[in-house]
């Protein structure tokens, strides 16, 4: 495999930020693959979108909106026929110069909320509420931690693509969540495809530039609305066990793996999933839609993303119809609480920390059944346990 | 009535933004009216004001500045020989990038405070304070809401302009106060003048994107400095009471409703009326200056807006010597304490909120006459109470 | 002296915003001095840095960056082949728009910090904490102060440049800290050096635009790493007294002088000096290189800038190792401290406040030793105390 095409769209070290770029099959018939492919950048203007930076990558039959100005969150995607994403309350991407994060009790995060897949983290995610760190003094000091920390809404200060002569099509972005005395976190994501495909790849690297440890929490919050989620969708997944998050979603335990319609008042509800894999750790999760002829599915690695969350959402369209499955390094609970559980990673000076996570959708029965009998064949003859009540190390019931 | 030019400005979601833009009699002989009228459209650049859209609507004799990036705001206006607004200590207006409205205790909205008329809501205006909500759990949380809401730090996502061959000259935008798990509201605002006229009339629409029930608190702070603000100047207006808000305002009440000239040191006094008005709704209120000869005046209907503050601001020039005019649907405490009187507005899902307010200016003794008669019509001879003391149902005595 | 060439690079008020901007000795042959000087302005595109300006002045020899956007900080410079500035962890400016002052308890101002010389102001600065302030009802309300204040992420709304027959190039620029009911401080700044100089002078101007008193807290933090920073560097003052910040200080004040190496897990070291200077007030203070033959002197008056801080942050280079030479009207403790101490300026109505900040780089043994040879004629025969422990007056040594 070699690499027929490369070029940097943004470098904000020497100054390169190209306002728009197009490649596509027609430029380079050279890439292997039969389908129409095109990657072009564009740029939203006008609104609370105003200065978001896109590039859309469409293998010809797979296309998604990476937004680089959105810490390289995939806005939304079309596959075939198939809208990917959801509806949210928030008419389209906001910039981040737009979102305050600690507004509301610290539910700001809340405000540009719209993507497919959008990273939680770096330093920090899950639910907003007080920390201790260390301050510049040495001594401890209590901070705020906003919902869902920074990495979302901070821009990518390098962003590159690249094309191979196999077809693989890949956007680069390096997106810093740094801070003098604080995280100096920076991402590297390739986010990759192929011609004509069904799938694609997120390879994500944390390095910490600082010399001294630093913590890190990741979630991949994929959310999903119609038409995927519908009544009678389903969650398909190998584990060992599954707990409600909390009262509320010991209400639903019964059907924690099945969707409702969408219900004007309904209260989220998430389940905490410990899942099984593979001795390697590989492992993969489904949603589907009731007819098992259409679905997406998650594959990744446990020991790169030990927690597994399924976030129920089946409120109003209007409200947000929407479930997201979130793996992850940890629960999103507040971060005091996750160190508490042993749940935070903590990576060495000068370190860095990797995770991969592949993205398909299928729109067969019989492709659906095969992600589904591979999901058998990983739970194998593994014992799932169904807890009826939430537990105390995966949820903070004291609050 | 019909449409002879339609333009749409910006459009976030299909990626429509025209950076300059003009249209006037020249191009459009056809509109009736014979001012030489025009239509400007150009963008803010360098320091705070950086990014800012500014449509200058000019309709031969009176001209303002709707500011889509702000929410569509009026910065300014000129009638004539007249300067409509105010001189703000802030010199110019401010992106909301750089606005954070948590800031100084919730009192960041006063960085960018500097328009001739500016909307106060949507989700709540008013002092900032605490207020209970319901999250995204269902529980109770309580947050901290800065003064007067968002509306006015945000964009417009859709902007358009239109003229008629009757003479009307009309902006069009929509700007959605918007979140996942929070209010969901758009106002979509149609701010229109015609060729040759004294006025111009805002009709605004609040819809609530949501299914379930939305709050509403809206007013419009108009603000007035010289000229029509002078030592001797009057608001006139038909009113059934007129409160001091605390005991500050308590010590002007005998001159309620006149003003001073600039004066070092003047610490703010503000007064709650409620408004007398035809069995419509139908109410009037006038700033008139000291000779009667110029006045600005307020139509709007105590149906959509039942609450009127005048705010007496006659401190030093430099300081911000300037009255707010301020028609709403609540008067501008706190929103706990304001829906505790029931002055909160409630729209059901998926409905909306209509509030039409005109501004007219008046520039001859004549003119600012018949005001005042119109004034006194609607007045007649229903009896006019000044309370010389705050009331506990208007102001929270208790802080 | 006369001025050969005047250009306005930005104005908000009238809207003139050169993007791109460059003048030389090409240009204006008639500028006195032989060396190769430039000014060109550009503006950083992508990322964190996206929109930030940036005017570089060099003079043949010196070259600094002035950011008009991050309040006419300075960047970086170079002065022949010796490096002005520091690494931190933050990796390029930050546009004030993507910083949250108010983050992580009141420390957001770090994750913008990157520059040589930044003014920490001009309401406050120091460290973050509550503050008693007057609100619009003229009562006392507490409100929460960020580190270091706004200023240097406040964009200026002026800017232009000028060159002299003598060969002075300088870049003046206007950047207001104002609010309605709060400070309005317009700092004015004029940046100047001449062609073929080792030094750069900054004559500021804080002025009042209320009529009422205003506040004023100002500091320059000049800062300094490889390679004027390295084992064995010294900072040379003539001072009265030095004392430590705090006991982590206490720890260091045998060597508060010295340097140490780049070393993993140290914590700062701040040092309050209280200068000598001569009978008018000129100062001057040094950082050397441990051989002698490399250095930087800040030279002001102690009349406008009575306070001095060393703060020592050897830590790990990726960390950010460096050290801030910072003349100041005050210690950077917290507001409220400082001004129980009566170290907080107070500037009468629409009156002004004038500081001169020179900075030079010394690159010869000879030179360096000039620098110490002034600064020890300032010291003469006056006794210079080290203080082994804190002092009340000058730490909050209650928190």
């Amino acid at each position: 495999m070699s690499t027929i095409f490369e070029q940097t769209l943004t470098d904000a070290q020497t100054g390169i930020h190209l306002p728009t770029f197009q490649v596509d099959g027609a430029n380079l018939p050279e890439a292997a693959g039969d389908s129409p492919w095109r990657i072009v950048k564009y740029t939203l203007r006008g609104g609370l979108q105003d200065g978001i930076d896109v590039i859309e990558v469409d293998n010809g039959e797979l296309s998604f909106a990476v937004m680089p100005t959105r810490g390289m969150g995939i806005w939304r995607g079309w596959y075939r026929d198939t809208a990917l994403g959801w509806d949210s309350p928030v008419k389209g991407p906001v910039n981040p110069a737009f979102v305050d994060l600690n507004d509301r009790g610290g539910l700001g995060w809340l405000k540009g909320f719209t993507e497919w897949i959008v990273r939680c983290g770096l330093d920090s995610n899950g639910a907003p509420g007080d920390d201790v760190i260390i301050d510049n003094n040495g001594n401890e000091s209590t901070v705020f931690l906003p919902l869902h920390g920074k990495i979302a809404n901070t821009p990518a200060g390098h962003v590159s693509i690249k094309v191979t002569d196999q077809g693989d099509l890949t956007v680069i972005g390096e997106v810093d969540e740094s801070m003098m005395f604080g995280p100096a976190l920076r991402l590297t994501t390739t986010i990759s495809t192929k011609i004509g495909s069904n799938r694609l790849s997120i390879r994500d690297r944390v390095t910490n530039l600082n010399r001294h440890p630093a913590e890190l929490e990741l979630l991949y919050h994929c959310n999903y609305g119609s038409p995927l989620l519908e009544e009678g969708s389903r969650v398909v997944a190998p584990f060992k066990t599954v707990v409600p998050r909390d009262a509320r979603a010991q209400e639903g335990i019964d059907n924690f793996d099945r969707f409702q319609k969408p219900t004007n008042g309904f209260v989220e509800q998430c389940y905490w999933y410990e899942l099984a894999s593979r001795p390697g750790g590989e492992t993969c999760v489904l949603l589907r839609n009731r007819a098992g002829n259409a679905g997406s599915s998650l594959r990744f690695n446990t020991k790169e993303l030990p927690a597994f969350t399924v976030w129920k959402n089946t409120a109003a369209r209007e409200n947000g119809y929407v479930t997201g499955l979130e793996p992850a390094t940890n629960y999103p609970n507040q971060k005091s609480f996750e160190r508490s559980q042993g749940r935070v990673v903590r990576i060495a000076g000068k370190a860095s920390y990797d995770v991969t996570l592949e993205v398909a959708i299928h729109d067969s029965r019989a492709a659906v059944r095969d992600v589904e009998q591979h999901i058998q064949r990983i739970q194998g003859r593994r014992k799932a346990i169904v807890h009826k009540a939430p537990l105390p190390h995966l949820s903070d019931l004291t609050g």
